[in-house]
């Protein structure tokens, strides 16, 4: 088969590439570091978009649209914020070309020079905060909850397709709140949302939990995150929620008279989840046969493959399925039929099983003759014949219960590789093995460093939720209000 | 009333800006040329996105997503292609900024200067047939039918709010195609689609045609387009579906085997409307009230207004209204019920007037005890007493009757304001009264140029329907094959 991947075990790192260029996902372009997704790559990102557009919608957001470009004095007004960004900016300086003297071809014309440049967006906080500045005078204009869908920049030195990219694609949401215990509720509720989509629509356990300060978003008072674990035991920050504090109404002087008619600063949040998602669908579930997608965001959820000696066979297949398909649409599912003649059943089989679609059936002369159709799961990747009575609803409890297989499988898998470890020794003896170690730690940066620097482990968040039994830290003994999340991450 | 508008007669110009601010559409941002889409506008946008990816999926095409940026060198292969974009690129030439010295803020790092600068899009043919080349090596590759929803840039020196921007939001279709036929089918098939989108959802007729020389898109063999026809009489440009020949397959060396396996270049196509059909929506319809929405495009298609005296009188309202509301979702109509406390019923009739919203329905203390509901429609501004029972479906009928009036009216509007013209010195005096002027000319960019030096009209399009009478040129007398139309254009 001209599509095999290398094995996980064999190079977990060439099996993603492999996966991600044969299964049709993206691709490196000519422009460093900036990827190109193709069709059926970005059909899984619109399914995503779809779902988390609506839960968006359903508490209260709007999507708008905001400037590419960010004036490079804007990006300074907030001294964390531009400390954390400014290394990877990409910069325009000139808005026009001109042909060469020479006649080889065009240059930079430098007369064309910006008086100010410009920053390709890495994110929005800045340009933003300053239009909300015109839209908030009182009280009444808040809370203001809008969203939007961009692509932003982020002059990454190692990238990587999808995980790590210069350009990638994402939402970021920035609500305006009269007061801080607001901002705060916006912050958690955008978290659970983005926990609610990874759990129940990519079928991705997630760790809820705060940051550590080395790890905050810059200009942050506080980050959310969501955290999951890769197949490889190397964990993913899967989602971000920022309680910003009244730091970007600063910088930006957005103040706004209150129900007392004092003036205040307004309270900011801004979270956001990217293509980056992608890389986490395709590493917490996929083998070595390829995708492995989860019912609820799957291009097509159904495959279906005629089996024929002859164009009289087929034909009697395609009446046959095209009932089947019919009754599967009526339910809401999506299906492929594909009776292409130019391709073999075990070629089309191959193919789908790369691209991870949930369930295939099949349908040959014999089953034409029993009633019968072959189903196949691209999940345990097993196979029976069943009843071609009332397959639609046969189907729908299969992609029910597909979806919440490779759930639990995830699941399993991080409980296998997620333990308390008490000291250092044995900690730097556990990390080599991935997983989630829970750990105590004393709360300070200086600690944390030390052990990123000795083990490359971060800390991926102090957990909301779970066991708050305090202890002594691990590497200095001193106080710690509870374990925290290590591990290696991508 | 505070959001008054400039009336339409007293400054055509300027009630465009007042509306698109004061409707709360889109806004200009501290960045030159660019725009803020606020929620109501984009909320529109998203309809038309909406609308328009459903049609172009059922017309067989995927989205995908290339990258922002596009290497100065690419931008240069194909000549008239760099010709045409050159003058107005943002360019990026740094990846990085730093601290400055003096420690005043940040500045451009000179040491992280870009080996070749990256062009922001402002189309994207160059790099996606830099990708389509590894794309395409045998005639079962093709067609290849992609679309990308983006942003692009083109650094317009006189900007105005959706109507020309720095910056704006698009949908560009890039095919590939194994025959010069099917290309042309292609293209067609798209302008169709785009005037099928503008006449059924916007409310706007348009002319179906091809564009002179002068006119045609840089790089294009042929470009076809919709012109529509704004209320002052000047016209705009709605869509354009490019036929490209093989121009851009020879200058990225894309070639296929054939079935008789020959090697051959690709044949092409690319298609697109962009947010500036925001500024010919608003425009067709709007009127010194406020936006006139098609009832197909309307981000909420009913407003509910209270009309009350007490809290007693208000929930007994509610409570009707809950009932209408329920039965108008159940049509598909999407309905927004504001009974705020703190404006009045005046005030939020003048708001949805202003926004644009198709029908609204009040509901007082009589209309309660009378079983009735008070019906205004936004295109006639005329307002009944209905009775309550089947509301829904009488309100169903009402949003179809709107849209087909809107059209109509603009309809009629256009062709009140197009007239045959048979002599240049006719054409002088009839240009300065606007609208499309049909005129025989002999087929020469000179004259084309001549007239635009002279009257700054230009030519719309060669219409593809209605009529084909040969006559001669009304510039030289030369033979000209058909009448053309002539405008002041956007």
């Amino acid at each position: 088969m001209a599509k095999e991947l290398t094995s996980r075990s064999e190079n977990y790192s060439q099996w993603y590439i492999d996966l991600v260029n044969k299964a049709d996902l993206a691709e490196t372009s000519a422009v460093r570091g900036c990827m190109v997704i193709k069709p059926y790559g970005y059909a899984i990102w619109e399914k995503m978009q779809h779902e988390l557009d609506r839960m968006f919608k359903e508490t209260g957001h709007q999507n708008a649209y905001f400037p590419l470009f960010i004036p490079k004095s804007f990006l300074s007004k907030e001294a964390s914020h531009v400390e954390g960004f400014a290394k990877e900016c990409a910069v325009v300086t000139h808005y026009r070309l001109k042909t060469d003297a020479t006649g080889k071809g065009v240059i930079v014309d430098p007369e064309a020079k910006l008086e100010e440049e410009l920053i390709v967006r890495p994110t929005s906080e800045t340009i933003i905060w300053n239009t909300y500045k015109n839209w908030i005078h009182s009280y009444r204009d808040l809370p203001i909850l809008c969203n939007q869908w961009a692509n932003v920049v982020r002059w990454e030195m190692r990238t990587r397709l999808f995980l790590r990219t210069a350009e990638f694609l994402w939402q970021e949401g920035h609500t305006a709140h009269a007061t801080k215990e607001e901002a705060l509720e916006e912050a958690m509720k955008m978290l659970n949302v983005y926990a609610d989509f990874a759990e129940n629509f990519m079928a991705i356990p997630v760790v809820k939990g705060v940051k550590s300060a080395n790890e905050r978003f810059a200009g942050a008072v506080e980050t959310f995150c969501i955290e999951a674990l890769m197949q490889d035991g190397k964990a993913l920050q899967a989602g971000t929620s920022h309680f910003l504090g009244q730091n970007f109404a600063k910088a930006f002087d957005v103040k706004f008279i209150n129900k007392e008619n004092k003036e205040e600063l307004v309270w900011a949040t801004s979270w956001g989840v990217s293509t980056r998602l992608m890389g986490a669908l395709i590493m917490t579930h996929s083998d070595d046969n390829g995708l492995v997608l989860p019912p609820n965001l799957a291009p097509y959820q159904v495959v279906i493959v005629p089996i024929y000696k002859d164009m009289t066979q087929l034909a009697a297949i395609n009446e046959k399925a095209d009932n089947i398909i019919a009754a599967l649409r009526k339910r809401g599912i999506s299906v492929k039929y594909d009776n292409a003649d130019n391709k073999k059943p075990g070629w089309k089989f191959a193919e789908y099983e790369l691209k991870g679609v949930p369930v295939r059936l099949a349908m040959g002369a014999r089953d034409l003759e029993n009633g019968t159709v072959e189903v196949a799961r691209r999940d345990t990747l097993t196979k029976e014949t069943v009843s071609v009575e009332n397959i639609d609803a046969y189907v729908e409890e299969l992609l029910k219960e597909i979806q919440k297989n490779i759930f639990q499988k995830a699941l399993d898998y991080r409980a296998s590789v997620t333990r308390e470890v008490n000291s250092y020794e044995e900690f730097k003896v556990e990390i080599e093995k991935g997983g989630f170690l829970l750990c105590h730690w004393d709360g300070t940066p200086e600690t944390e460093e030390k052990i990123k620097n000795e083990t490359k482990a971060t800390i991926r968040c102090i957990p909301l939720e779970g066991d708050k039994t305090p202890g002594k830290c691990m590497v200095t003994g001193k106080p710690s209000a509870q374990r925290v999340v290590f591990a290696r991450a991508y």
